[in-house]
């Protein structure tokens, strides 16, 4: 087998077995056994656990990057907002591992830690980039000091969603999340701060997406 | 040294230990160790470490529901939001190791899950009445829908509030916290959904809150 079609068996066969597992759960040998080859040949491929786990932030990084770009040309509208949603929330459960054990897996992860930290800058800078284009077209009516209390529980709703929808059900294999709902719970958050119409509009595109 | 007082500091040891260092890197080994005793010694008091966890849990359960009581024979105001919301993260802060791998801890320890579920629960009851008190009061400008997802957000943000602020701040070691930030942005989450003056009190309120 090509040595670069190893090193992408272990990166996919280990990314599956910590979002089953949880990844503290999850020992190297545990990913050699799976894929049937060697621990030698697993780290001749990869320096140790924090380097897979460090290759997987990096893809989903990418991933999520994409999904948190926004329409250059014109304002974000409500529409926007819905479909980057969902485009976050799919990236997030494809990486569900990272956010079921995030605080242990960051204070394991030096290096992880740190890029953890710049991607919520970017997504923090996403979000009020999408609140001031609703602001500019007139939709929000809410102070300023709210709306950055917004932006932050945005974060913060979104980031957990996935450990809380597990928590709350006493469900916690990851075998399957509610990601619907943790759409609807940020557009929630959005509503109240809106003026009419467009609070309706988005109350009207959250209930939708409920069903 | 008395079987009870043995039992106690083994507890305190216990937390202590959970809370600086996340409980699944603390073993019965490391806290037999630290309180100078045998392993057997401890095992005579306690059958494992889920057993310890479990009298832990116990113990935070008291302590919240006591923080979840309200005022019976009154309708709350924003006061008691604000003091419940207080009291409420400071019990989370003392026993924070549950909050900072709370589904890696709930997946391992069932007992624990069934009665984190049913102490979810209560604190849901507690949210949704203080949330009927302020609409009875006429404080309320949002629709059913709205306060039902706040209520869920209300949970949401405070149970991962502290994971949250470690996470921002790429600081994981659990040594300190910013927990006015955490009642601050609740009451931010509320602010939103109240019609004028209860808004602009409550603004007050958490604009002091945070100085």
């Amino acid at each position: 087998m090509p040595a670069r079609k190893t090193r992408e068996r272990i990166l996919e066969t280990s990314l599956a077995l910590f979002n089953e597992r949880g990844e503290p759960n999850v020992s190297t040998n545990h990913i050699a056994e799976e894929l049937e080859i060697s621990p030698g040949n697993l780290y001749y491929h990869f320096r140790s656990k924090e380097d897979i786990v460090e290759q997987l932030f990096a893809a989903h990084e990418m991933r999520l990057d994409e999904a948190l770009t926004m329409p250059g040309e014109r304002l974000p509208d409500l529409e926007d907002l819905w479909f980057q949603l969902h485009s976050v929330f799919e990236c997030l459960w494809a990486s569900r591992f990272l956010y079921r054990d995030l605080v242990d897996i960051l204070s394991r992860h030096r290096r992880i830690r740190v890029r953890f930290g710049r991607l919520l800058r970017r997504a923090r800078e996403s979000v009020q980039r999408l609140l001031s284009g609703l602001a500019l077209r007139g939709m929000v009516a809410a102070s300023p000091r709210e709306m950055e209390a917004a932006t932050e529980n945005v974060l913060l709703v979104t980031v957990f969603w996935l450990g809380y929808d597990a928590a709350r059900r006493g469900q916690t294999e990851g075998a399957s999340a509610d990601l619907a709902a943790g759409v609807y719970q940020v557009m929630m958050l959005i509503a109240p701060l809106l003026a009419q119409p467009a609070r309706n509009h988005l109350l009207a595109l959250a209930a939708a997406y409920r069903r």
